[in-house]
């Protein structure tokens, strides 16, 4: 590991915008993105943060995706915000929708958010916490590329398919979790592959749909959901929600799509967003007492809300900065080289 | 096991109905009832076939349950709709508000359907199946009692919590799974402890928060949820959306209340109903194709999509009726003595 240089978190997000824009991307999609970046540093979601400015350069590079594409929205009804983002990244898409899904979910008590034709690598979790910030409640999908098999199959159909939720808490983080409904993410096999190490059983299956223990083969076969049926039965559900149902493209479309390159997954994203001030109306604070027990008697009893760990990382970065590697400062710098 | 008797499904209709009306419960909750159980034997899913007639009996000799309720639906925000089932059975609510929920779907492209101060029995896939029949997307939740250890708990706080989902299909069956968050159904390790049969590590805690083999000591601890800390994750986003969203009770609200009366857990219910022709605009065939391809690219690999083995069933049940045990039509009966 080299020397770890402190930035704080000004400097992070000045040095994703200045890579960003150095390689031709436009100054709103790189706020947006260095916006998340930023976040995903702050919370040591470490394939989320710095890192992630490489892989945006690259796909800059592969010219696949659009670096000045205009968001453009529409409303094919009174509680749907779509956004079609022209073969952009999806973050300025989001960002252009946001308020409007707030207006509808407040107007209309649920409203949903339609993203389309984006190209998408980052978490969920900023996109519902960004909702949750709104006071409301939100949740979050979307496909990826078809490297998992379906619960009794041996070949690759959905996505790594994550489902992201957020509940608003009153002056605190709110209740979120962000979770893939594969077993294991993608780059946790490619990482075991890398360092021949073996994977447990559950994570993948070979080439002839046989559970393994090797990376590699489970690279070449299909990954497998988590929780056997009900996973699958789950990232079926994300495909038609936030594919089929949207108008974009699925898991296989989009790999297909690909074509070997390698490149961010092209598709679409479902959001909702539900307003507990329309549905509870002078029943607000029950509500969320309800909720505060509900989170009480599964923390007093030694259980772990989710994201109480990227919390805490939280709290210390925006105290002390956050620790990032020389090497990969000196990868990004040659970037703009 | 007793003489198999062979019943058209009216007949099975029309027993539920007698036993239910005579033990005095009111005729428009006893068809709502009856039709569900009608399902439920159909499909061959016993536990919610005519055996529940006796559960229902049971619970309405209990005093608990208001017979002759009579559901009134208000409209809190536009894409709500609230129905209160004044602790009446949560099926009438259901049918009471479901024109509701699809003209308010139609009309703003997503909209909800809040059932509250329900008694609840049923499962989940005929309400979201109704949903689908016209030509809507239906998701479903709610809570039950507070049996289910939070991932990394050992002392219950979730229910076993079902999510259901259902996608309409051109002439044929929907798209549709119907599955508890937690690892197993709490009946499954009633029956284990009945037959003194040892459990799968995975479903159940025991009172020291150990896992245990042993199902009356799972009984006696906490029950698990599917699919480690992700399950455990969706069990609380059902409390919270199905529970303190909506104002009505969490799984642990909803068992004190139960005072240990053994009842059918009283709560409340949240259904989300999408209309792909608002989503979908001029592009409703492709959206139908991409959602044909995906089924076809699960079964085509010999995996099952969820409800197929219910599906069969129900063609068998249409054509040829159900087989009933002479013992149960016996118990049936002596309620109506």
């Amino acid at each position: 590991m080299s020397e770890l240089i402190n930035l704080d978190l000004d400097q992070v997000h000045a040095l994703a915008m200045r890579a960003l824009t150095r390689n031709g991307m436009g100054a709103d999609h790189a706020r947006a993105i260095a916006d998340t970046i930023t976040q995903g540093q702050r919370d040591e979601c470490h394939s989320h943060g710095l890192y992630r400015v490489l892989v945006c350069v690259q796909s800059l590079r592969s010219g696949k995706v659009d670096p000045l594409a205009r968001p453009t929205v529409s409303r094919p009804a009174p509680s749907i915000v779509s956004v079609d983002a022209h073969r952009g990244y999806s973050l300025l898409a989001f960002q252009t929708g946001l308020p409007l899904l707030v207006e509808q979910a407040r107007e209309l008590g649920v409203a949903a958010l339609v993203i389309r034709n984006c190209f998408h690598f980052s978490a969920l979790w900023p996109e519902v916490e960004a909702i949750a910030a709104e006071g409301l409640v939100g949740l979050a999908m979307t496909p990826s590329h078809a490297w998992v098999a379906p619960e009794g199959g041996s070949k690759g159909v959905f996505g790594t398919n994550p489902l992201a939720f957020a509940w608003p808490r009153e002056g605190r983080e709110p209740f979120v979790f962000d979770f893939a409904t594969s077993a294991i993410a993608r780059g946790d096999i490619e990482l075991h592959a890398r360092q021949d190490k073996p994977i447990p059983l559950g994570w993948g299956l070979d080439a002839n749909g046989r559970p393994t223990t090797n990376a590699r083969a489970a690279l070449e076969g299909a990954m497998q959901t988590f929780g056997g049926h009900k996973g699958s039965a789950l990232a079926a559900m994300i495909e038609l929600l936030a594919g089929a149902l949207i108008g974009d493209m699925t898991s296989a479309e989009s790999l297909a799509f690909d074509a070997g390159a390698g490149a961010t997954p092209c598709h679409g994203e479902l959001l909702l967003a539900f307003d507990p001030a329309r549905f509870l109306g002078n029943a607000m604070e029950e509500g969320q007492r309800r909720a505060e027990q509900l989170f009480a008697a599964i923390t007093d009893q030694g259980a772990r809300l989710p994201s109480q760990r990227r919390f805490a990382a939280r709290k210390r970065s925006e105290r002390e900065g956050v620790w990032v590697e020389q090497a990969l400062l000196d990868d990004i710098e040659r970037l703009m080289a």
